[in-house]
């Protein structure tokens, strides 16, 4: 661990210093646990407890810090995003091919390469700085960008390629078949899937998820870049998912269907075949969209509707037992309004 | 790669062939942006594009193709799929055993099969002609049929059988442990799984499925032949899956249940233990399937029902707001008749 | 196989013998295709058939079992259960590292411990006992109790812990990034995820499961001492989960919620963030849990509601349709009224 000056830490977060600048901490603690030589974030509006033993706070300004050196800032939870980086840094492997690897004479490896025990490299491109986990299988015809991590177990099978800076967690697996079949006299013909899988710039992709192959050679499945992937998410073949998307973990997006620029997707959303999730749209976790997506639209339920028209059905179905009830008191009353104008016989014309 | 004569293209696809048969094209292209040397496929009524370069067609009759040569097909995406598996085959690894591959002594393995870098295989069987990829591990006790395509990271526990022609696609599991335990006083027991998984001809399974052994020793969770399964599917211990049906992503079937031969499962379906599925039935993506659903039914929604009841009560659904503004409207005209009838005293007997 | 004695398996399951306790069985039969040395778990009331071949029978008191020799218990699930571990054990690897396992010269590995294949353990604890099956990857500092068995393709990244007797099965990830990321003026700032995973003894994953490391250095995504989780589940970051509880397969808890002792989610559950299932809750399969759950409580739905009240709202949503006939006839027969009334006139005041 090697500690930081509140000083150097201010500047990091790009916050004010409030107490003496040459304090230093080495870890980030839990506001609820904290320890000296520790610097805690409190997210709160409430006063940091008195009882915190951190070095410093960082605090959004008006918060009663109790005294403490505290760095001010608008944004706690991105100041601690900042923070780990500093003070937690990822083990970063050094450049070098272990022993085990096994690598393809026809691959082209950046000197300064990370190829982890056991790894399996076909006549692939691994540009600078990569790190390949463990246990990875990279392809024939794939190429990776620089700066990305892969980490242990990854399958990415050939036509995949990736930009730079993109981080895949343990078990996933790019570029497998798509799901397709055809119907023949014999019985089925499966459609050969011939296309890649294309992921941008700055995408991280969670554990165990899997986004297949485009069908058509020459074509892909497109992750755009800054979108980032959960775990345990499928994206079928042909897929557009555009820029800086969120999707939460266990999602299902079926074939051909487009994802547009910055949409969220909350957990275990599935979404059909061949529809059209419109750009900034938001999907509540869960739903499952049977059909287009306005742009900006916020939608959920089952089947998904505008967010909002769902909320009144929902608030509606709520109501259907008691409704019920009036209805047959209704009938009831009704009916004895029929009986007594029987009674009075038809009224004069 | 390596062209081939629209005159052999045509009979490949049982098809009419338009124009010059020594014609010769090398790759499917994109219709959407195509090149010449290549044949396209074109799937809809409408004309083929005036500036589509592609140097011949594939298309139904009597759709206008601009006087290009072209092959006249039924179906169009039946012809896909062959002229892929024509055009863009496959890449097929050379028989061999790699030398990291740590193959037990007493495993039983057909001279022309390929297996590659760091698979593990034990006192197994495995068939002519099949490839197992890169990092696979196939336990003692296990039987792999001929001409299957295990690829990489498949693991295959011990008491899995697989047919002929089985492909299955990277970080599937077969033969992990079911889920079964029972309450004791000092705890609670787990239910050993000491049965398999049997997987027949020509089944393929996507990436990163689980497929899990069965209970009773001699005893198998099944997958009839034909059978197609996406990728991230649970099939829970027991379960037995009939011939050539469709399961796709994200579904998971409980322990015990039994799917009949050619039913579909949409995406992301979820059905209960101890069910019937009927053959031929069809459940709509996203279904919560609770009970049994009869041969050759369409089911759909959540819970799921018949599916003309399911969008018959999604119907009644939307207009339930509306009900509830016209119940309370009746409430007040009826209270206005009674007070009406009221004001004129009891009718004359 | 060894066989056993009727008297031997008598004392195992704690039940009473009826006849010969010298015979002896070696293995379990399936009810309905037994065989001579075979012994049969019969689950039913109603009489064993006469033509099960099984040398011996385990069934509940008073069951007729047509004069075979008969071991009387109170939970023949049970019974199976304990059958099944002395009649088919697992079987179990010698201890040993295997040549092509890479161990980092920091490990501290147990002397006891098997190693597989091309597994891959960095500097990090294994306890006595433990099978690391083939292909597993064992990260810097990871901790793995004794007697635990990590099926082939495990991942354990840095940070976590393992309590004794812990099983996982194939292609599980434990330790991978949570999902978090903050936006700042330049885009996104992934927040760091340097927390771990803690699991606790006699717990039980199943295969493709993945379990989020938490985000704060110190702190721990946590699995408490006897929960069982099926495949494919996934266990976002700074999730708590308590002890002894089921988790079906398919599921997903997003981050920071709370499940506590004794909670059972029915497969395919979606469990929102930041919620709270309160011990020895009961959610039914697939549903989709938006707030917190009350201790004890059974909740199911879509959304998720005490599972009273959805079978409820359910049982009014099929009489939807008919009501809706029913107040269409109800105005017509009130604006009957209505015109009756008018044609009375104004009634006498």
């Amino acid at each position: 661990m090697v500690s930081h000056s509140l000083a150097d830490l201010a500047k990091v977060l790009g916050g004010a210093l409030e107490g003496p600048g040459d304090v230093t901490v080495e870890a980030v603690g839990d506001p609820a646990a904290s320890a000296v030589g520790e610097i805690i974030v409190w997210r709160e509006e409430t006063p940091v407890p008195a009882d915190a033993a951190a070095s410093a706070v960082v605090a959004r300004h008006g918060v009663d810090c109790g005294g403490r050196p505290v760095i001010r800032v608008e944004s706690p939870r991105l100041a601690l995003a900042l923070l780990l980086a500093v003070l937690h840094p990822e083990p970063q492997p050094e450049p070098g091919i272990h022993e085990t690897a096994v690598i393809d004479p026809g691959a082209d490896i950046a000197p300064d390469v990370h190829v982890g025990a056991h790894a399996t490299i076909g006549r692939a491109r691994i540009g600078a700085g990569t790190v390949v986990g463990p246990g990875c299988f990279v392809d024939d015809g794939v190429s990776v960008g620089a700066g990305c991590r892969l980490f242990p177990r990854v399958v990415l099978i050939e036509g995949t390629r990736l930009g730079d800076r993109v981080r895949i967690h343990a078990g996933s697996v790019l570029g497998a078949d798509g799901f397709g079949y055809e119907p023949q006299p014999t019985g089925l013909a499966k459609v050969p899937q011939r296309g890649g899988v294309e992921i941008g710039d700055d995408v991280e992709i969670g554990a165990l998820t899997a986004i297949d192959r485009s069908t058509l050679p020459g074509s892909f499945t497109r992750v755009g870049a800054g979108t980032k992937i959960d775990n345990l998410v499928q994206i079928a073949h042909n897929v557009q998912v555009g820029r800086c998307c969120f999707i939460c973990a266990c999602c299902g997006i079926a074939g051909s269907t487009t994802v547009g620029d910055g949409a969220v997707l909350g957990g275990q959303v599935g979404v059909r075949d061949h529809v059209t999730i419109g750009a900034g749209a938001q999907l509540a976790g869960a739903s499952a969209v049977y059909g287009n997506v306005p742009e900006g639209a916020t939608y959920g339920g089952w089947p998904a509707r505008p967010h909002r028209q769902f909320l009144y059905i929902e608030a509606s179905l709520r109501r259907v037992p008691d409704l019920l009830k009036t209805v047959k008191e209704l009938e009831k009353r009704v009916a004895e309004l029929e009986a007594d104008a029987q009674a009075r016989g038809t009224p004069d014309a």
